[in-house]
């Protein structure tokens, strides 16, 4: 026999609505806070070579109403030339406090050069170096240090990852998951977790 | 010109030999300690539809001198499926207070049945829940807690990852990146982070 034990703070676990809910509650978090969980995602992409790969990126919008996610990177990264061979990735955040797992499935839309200008022009001077060091980021060079940085708005990147489908898994008292797909209106499937 | 700012707290990143020693140490932490950031690290898969996946996994061996990493999952999971169909995977870590980002290429090697019996009987009661479950798991349920849990040695699958390579990012006052390659008997090389 199942029983239910289920803590009341995450009573929004228990319905498909109020899950999803949740959890861009948690992304739009990660926007504006920079200690949240959602602040630092991870974004999985198809490699070159056919590896997969994955890495860190600070998560910089959350638009629920039009199902979009936003990070940025220098337009000169492997993660740029990845996308642009194969726009499907996975956005993955992990909550450690709610017990929450996202997973989005994303088709990535890269923006550079004017049609950036006026984000460009919104981050903070300090934040700018991380778009334009010489050499190019992953290039082999000599010693640790030996790379420039200087700002280059050419190498700014702002990519917007349009969300085809989530995976949330809660791991509360019991364990609950569901898929939300944009082709069907996110209405939601429990899944066995 | 460049400044060349270092926490001393952080000096293992200076040189290459330390560097793969600090971010081997951080993965055994991950195998002993529940609180470690490496507890729960992101692997990374080629779905079977060719979209990238990435979830969540607990680490639970970390073994430097055969660079293998392990990680328990049940054997009907589609992470396995995915395995099966392609081993190349990527085993992902950030730690914050480290500032370090550990990403392994690594080759997935599934063991189950009679060769993880020896395994399986060191695996707590309570940590055997997750293996066994029915339906399995990713299948839709007409309801969230429509499932039941039974500990099956059948479904336990233990994953020897085969690290090929690792990139290390380090994200100190200065920041740091290299690459090191099993078939170069990772002697590393510094990339522009």
């Amino acid at each position: 026999m199942r029983q239910t034990n289920t803590d009341p703070s995450e009573i929004w676990a228990q319905s498909l609505d109020t899950l999803l809910v949740a959890a861009w509650a948690r992304l739009q978090r990660g926007v504006r806070d920079k200690r949240a969980a959602a602040r630092h995602v991870t974004l999985a992409t198809l490699g070159r070579d056919g590896w997969p790969q994955a890495r860190i990126v600070v998560l910089r919008g959350a638009e629920k109403d039009a199902s979009v996610l936003e990070v940025h990177t220098d337009l000169r990264s492997a993660k740029i030339a990845e996308l642009q061979a194969d726009p499907r990735a996975m956005l993955h955040a992990w909550d450690p406090r709610a017990h929450l797992q996202i997973r989005a499935e994303v088709r990535a839309e890269i923006l550079s050069g004017p049609l950036v200008a006026a984000r460009w022009d919104r981050v903070p001077e300090g934040s700018r170096m991380a778009y334009g060091s010489t050499p190019a980021p992953g290039q082999p060079i000599a010693d640790a240090l030996a790379y420039t940085k200087r700002p280059n708005a050419q190498d700014f990147a702002v990519v917007h990852l349009h969300v085809q489908a989530f995976d949330l898994v809660h791991l509360g008292a019991d364990h609950r998951r569901a898929r939300f797909e944009r082709a069907d209106g996110w209405t939601g499937q429990w899944l066995a977790p």
